[in-house]
């Protein structure tokens, strides 16, 4: 028996330089594409009739950038869903998962006339490097839903976090801490609550950006006595200041930072002095939590975010 | 509003030795505990009452692995997950997450006792370093699932593959091929039908090894017409041939190999003849389905083998 | 026949935390230790009495963090250095390999104080993700060796680069290009005039920067008829600009960025309208180039910076 | 003033069918070119004329494995070496690295023929993921260098390992063992002792497949004082019996197994009765050297092996 199924095209590279005149602009995505539908006969019996080939999915992901260009990575998303599902028969449902890769411009120097014969290069970019946007547009034909969110935003407060008070059992051995360092990796999906063509479209990027500003600052902000509280205060804070946004999960590895053992050389390592620590790899601490609005229901995956 | 959460320590790396005599055998294991149960005073509150530190979690992986040894990943982790369940009041469901690393004995040389004093070393191992066999077992007081699996086995046919006969639109410039190369990493995941402490417990490693085997045999075995027709017949080949087994999930990544261009060059290369092909990175085919048991329930997440 | 060797401990995360009052500043290192010296008897016979354990290495990375603190990666690298080779008399040099990961403050909101009781958070801090900095001290006991650099600054042009006029022969099909992306990685080495003790120590920090400037900004503002011609401009313009560096070697990937043919699809895709582009992964061009002050000696290894 | 310079394509991913009727053979290649020569033009001015395009050496690569086949990775390495020194007036001197993964045929079933109408499959492969065969070759019109080697081949004992007697000083805590678990990955690059056309060349493949046998013995039969001398065992197994090697560099990392302290929860762990280990990621101890036969110049460079 064939159960859920679905198949496309994985990690289309694409590219976009937009000019107007010397000043250009970039969108850098990665994007996936998987259908599904009337896909019995595939599987069982290899016959393709219903099947549009990947590589046709990915050329019209490069079309569709060159004719509809990129406004944001939902956007696109949403482009390419509805293109699949309302364009082929067979096709009932399309999910886009997009990754974004920001670039900064290059601030050229003051000689930058000398060399190019122009007061400022506006053409030239370096990758901003720190977190990876992410898009998820499913469509089935009547509704919408999207998931935003970012990967591997790394973050550490050096102080104002304790962890004490917890349940023992015969293998604690943890000593309590009333003044460590929290360090994690935030990789956040979001739920947008626009779900058909009729409601008001979010204005994506600047969602994207202000819930990005929220969780920085509500994870700077909460003093913590536990990851799973910080977490917290982070969801809600996305949740009680953007309205289209109806759910969030956060997966927040606990980067432990152990305060190292110096006495053996006659040292003192005190966190309240400033002090050193060893970062561990593995293992590591994992909390994963959704925060939802009141009412909502929830929808993100459990292990859309896992590791 | 809080939803779905969970905690707990991710990629414990336990190595377990254990010797007979000379003899000694080896089981390498990567540990990830997630636990679930009455936390909404610590994500609220930040009060860590209810909360048993992931440190504890680790110290028990380490201390089962030598109290309980480890027969086998599953039943290690069925170990474990009982223990959070049964031993903290307010955890009522625990997922264990194993990865495992295989291992093969170094065959030793002809002069091992001019070496070592004995015709063969029986504690010299060499990581096998093909798949990596995993297990996930959960568990919530009463019922058991058990989902093992492995990633990362490539495979490739270099013929008895062909694609043709697919759907075209405005966007299709891919040519029908009708010998082509075939080739993908397989992750499989398969779900037991046991579930609960009165049923026969199946016999782990020896369900892992057939279904190893089967899934590498239906791949080579089956003239394929499309990738789509070749995952189903390595899931029914399971599911016939494994009782124990209800459903499996397989996600397929097309890793193209494609037939380079040497005309410009004055040469021909067709496959027919053996022949020269590129090895793609991205973008890939991504091809994704469920096959179950006439009867069985899916329950495998599609979000659990996807990249 | 013992040729070369060494021995150390590599990858020790280091992070130190320095308050000043609610300002805290932070130090993320990855440190590599290799020393050399008499080692003929430990590895002909197992003596290891010249041999100081890793696991002490490890330990003075960390004591060295708290007792002398981590003014630059290159300021640590030396005290290490100079440590292993003046404390043990079997060592006769020694070289250290500093990795560090950059941080920026986290901007709290303007409702920090409602939070935190303070106008502003001075202890929380975003990883910055561009490129690692890197650090290669080597001593042996009369001079020094400093060669610092940066890895994994991903730059693009998005026009002013060309490619024309090349060498062709038989197995030639590459069309001219004369406005074309042009992307790289850059990873760079360079190597400081100082060599001892008694000469001026260069402001590391300030060297630093101003290099990673120069790069970017001879990147941006050179237009480009080869990626040689853009390598030879951001080599020249750090020697020309930083009298404290003798030498530079750059290992620059050619990222290709295809422009993508849609004319089977009816549509133009020009790079003066602005395009789009296909982000190729491999196989990719590699050019790799040292550039000396006159006079100087080539010293930073070829194999430094190739992948 | 430009110093030395490389330039070429890095990482064309080619793979080779060769059929013999129903029976298939495989290569499978990661072939990275550097051509060096009369490249101050293209450095300076941005003059091509002397540049082959990498994209020119990248269609070289697929049309040789036509033209020529794979006879071994060594052998290919050669005649694209030769070809782009010979062929390109500017061209002087040729590096050519080659990476080999292996695939191992899959075991078809007792009922193939029924499915394939076969008694087996002769066309079907699993990757052995394993080591990774490398191979350097470098020519400069006149004599040959072929640096051989295998990467990532990861080996552990059990036992018959210790660790004492070693310098101690103010950071020194650990404490030494007497009976421990040594692993390493092995990273291994020799050079053949073949220079010029003239000499007979040696038997590649048996070479190779000889030399890996002897690491793997002598990592199993030594009983080791120190990693130092486990390596030292190694290299000199190799130079004592394959006489065609000069020169052997081994990188060993010790992946370091820690015994667990089980004590706090009235457990014992003594490696004696079989012990639990904690498999350390970072930091790791490193242990580089090169072993020379009698007379011979020591010419791997150090950096080659270096991670």
């Amino acid at each position: 028996m064939l159960g859920q199924n679905q198949y496309g095209k994985a990690e289309c590279r694409v590219v976009k330089v937009s000019r107007e005149g010397a000043t250009h602009h970039l969108k850098d995505l990665n994007v996936s594409v998987a259908l599904s539908g009337d896909m019995t006969d595939v599987h069982r019996e290899g016959s393709n009739a219903n099947v549009l080939p990947t590589d046709t999915v990915n050329n019209t992901v490069f079309a569709f950038a060159q004719e509809r260009g990129i406004a944001s990575a939902e956007q696109f998303g949403i482009h390419l869903a509805r293109h699949f599902v309302t364009s082929q028969e067979a096709i009932t449902r399309a999910r886009v998962r997009i990754e974004e890769y920001a670039w900064q411009r290059i601030e050229t120097s003051d000689d930058a006339s000398r060399f190019v014969g122009a007061d400022a290069v506006r053409h030239s970019f370096v990758r901003a490097g720190q977190e990876v946007r992410t898009a998820q547009v499913s469509y089935d034909g009547r509704g919408w839903e999207v998931i935003s969110g970012l990967s591997g935003l790394t973050v550490l407060n050096s102080t104002n976090s304790e962890f004490w008070g917890y349940a023992k059992d015969r293998y604690t051995t943890l000593k309590e801490a009333y003044d460590r360092v929290l360090a994690t990796d935030v990789h956040a999906r979001w739920r947008y609550r626009w779900a058909s063509d009729g409601e008001p479209v979010p204005r994506w990027d600047t969602a994207y950006e202000r819930t990005r500003t929220h969780l920085l600052q509500a994870f700077a902000e909460t003093y913590s006595l536990s990851l799973q509280q910080t977490l917290f205060q982070m969801g809600a804070r996305v949740i009680d200041n953007r309205q289209e946004v109806d759910e969030i999960r956060l997966s927040l590895p606990n980067k432990h930072h152990f305060l190292v053992d110096l006495e053996p050389f006659g040292l003192t390592n005190a966190s309240a002095d400033g002090a050193v620590y060893y970062a561990a790899d593995r293992p590591y601490g994992l909390i994963e939590a959704t925060v939802l609005r009141e009412g909502a229901t929830q929808a993100i995956p459990t292990d859309l975010t896992s590791p």
